[in-house]
């Protein structure tokens, strides 16, 4: 496989610029101490559409012809993602459709329909999902984006480890939940070119744990039927995610339920920012397996903010 | 009165810098949209102790000479002022005791024995307050740093509307909530100072509204039993922060219960960090007082993320 390339990485920074955030990076000295290291929280939830999906999904629809883009964009997703590809869609005035289970989250239904995306509900299964979206693209032609298993997209969620390296220096380790593997792949990418002593690690759901499996087996592992809170880590690995992350990531460390909510909840109790479940993964990772961390300057990636006022974990 | 100079401001500024962060200025184009003005939200729920009222204390608490560091610092606080004050005094590695409430919120509690100050229970009025503070000082000798109304604090507090014009330009309007003064009162010195054409403007609660009626009666009005779920900003003013007030606020908007939570809500929802209900006072009255401040550069200082997260006004 030919990963992105420098100039790939570049240009794609170049394309999504004027549509995203530059995210900031805060420090919180309780957290760091309780890590035993020092800890740089990059803060894509407070990124365009509050997660970080609003770069792969920008740099995806920015790089489409004119032709393609006439036929506008489709993908499944029961968040993020959708919502992401929705306001990407919008800011190039091209139609996007966004297949939902119709048990997603009643906040992320909204703000797709915010973004003016049509939403095509579905059965939540992986089955009934191909299948709506199958329709829904032979009947428009629509252009599939992916939410993970693209390179476009994890080309352009590279671009967020590539911010946090120029923001912050002598970074030991770079860590960020795993789910489908877009974020982490893009940011192992942006290891290799910018900071190769840098080691990639992944917090995932131990209720989702497909890629510790596949990395501690060396062969391909997937979720069956996975029930997390971080419902944004629920998705196995791709065919182009799992060789990155063989070859590229340093280690897994899988959390369980309730170390995820504890560390969402240290965050808005110290940090006063909000994250959402699968955000937290990672810190409950660095606070999980602590002698791992220890010492080091970690870049924390928090992957988003989008979480159900009325429905909190600890209510 | 004399009003603190602009070497005083500089010295003090220069007297906390150790202690305290320079807190980062957000943008939120959502909420700039609805208030139909471009809004810089100086995120002081991000201070040291999660509210501004580390800058005063600290500076309190750092002018102090050796002689009457070694009694001690003690005042009365439901809140943020009381958290402010123990560390400050940790920080300076002397004694504080903080009189508070029983009824004082649980987290508050906490974070003030967090930071290694003596708490003094008493009745949660102002007679039992008084009373129990006056006993602690006649015993200890320590010094009294009131929560507003004493002009270290107030120029203490100014240094943050001082960030706040280094960092952004040319703002026509400064907002903050309205307690006791002290706020209001440093913010309107450091415009004197450094931007003599802004606006200063308060949001208060109509549940304790003393300051709109004293400005708009001219002369000092009191709360009676205030019954507000911004709990920060019970008190009245005091008699260095209405003269101030009087002369240099250019007007104040009573904001109501409902449009408080809706006010903080959005900001949890639209920018995905913590503000209490206190805070969320100043964006209210923004959306309140719409037409006032339609069109303007508006500098909202946020002024602290402490909520206990188990009792969300919403739930």
């Amino acid at each position: 496989m030919n990963l992105p390339t420098e100039t790939d990485l570049a240009s794609a920074r170049e394309r999504i610029a004027p549509w995203i955030h530059r995210t900031p990076v805060l420090t919180c000295d309780t957290l760091s101490h309780m890590a035993d290291a020092s800890l740089f929280f990059k803060c894509e939830n407070f990124q365009k559409t509050g997660a970080f999906k609003a770069r792969g999904a920008t740099n995806a629809v920015m790089s489409l012809s004119e032709a393609e883009a006439l036929r506008g964009v489709a993908t499944h997703s029961s968040g993020n993602h959708g919502q992401a590809l929705a306001r990407a869609a919008a800011c190039r005035g091209i139609a996007a459709t966004v297949v939902m289970p119709e048990s997603a989250p009643r906040p992320k239904i909204e703000a797709v329909r915010h973004y003016g995306a049509d939403i095509v509900f579905c059965k939540p299964t992986n089955a009934a999902r191909e299948e709506t979206l199958n329709a829904v693209i032979a009947k428009s032609g629509a252009e599939f984006v992916p939410p993970y298993n693209d390179m476009r997209v994890i080309t352009g969620q590279a671009s967020c480890a590539a911010e946090l390296l120029e923001d912050v220096s002598e970074l030991d380790t770079i860590i960020a939940p795993i789910g489908g593997g877009g974020l982490i792949s893009g940011t192992a990418i942006a290891c290799i070119h910018y900071a190769p002593h840098i080691s990639v690690y992944a917090g995932e759901p131990a209720a989702a744990d497909d890629a510790f499996r596949s990395l501690g087996t060396g062969t391909q592992q997937y979720n069956d039927a996975p029930d997390t809170i971080a419902d944004g880590l629920k998705a196995s690995l791709g065919d182009l995610t799992w060789p990155i992350v063989r070859d590229h990531v340093a280690g897994i460390v899988p959390v369980d339920e309730q170390e995820i909510v504890s560390a969402m909840r240290l965050v808005w109790q110290r940090m006063k920012i909000i994250i959402e479940p699968s955000c937290a993964v990672a810190l409950a990772a660095i606070l999980t397996a602590k002698p791992q961390f220890a010492g080091q300057r970690v870049g924390v990636i928090l992957t988003g903010g989008n979480v159900d006022l009325d429905k909190l974990p600890w209510s």
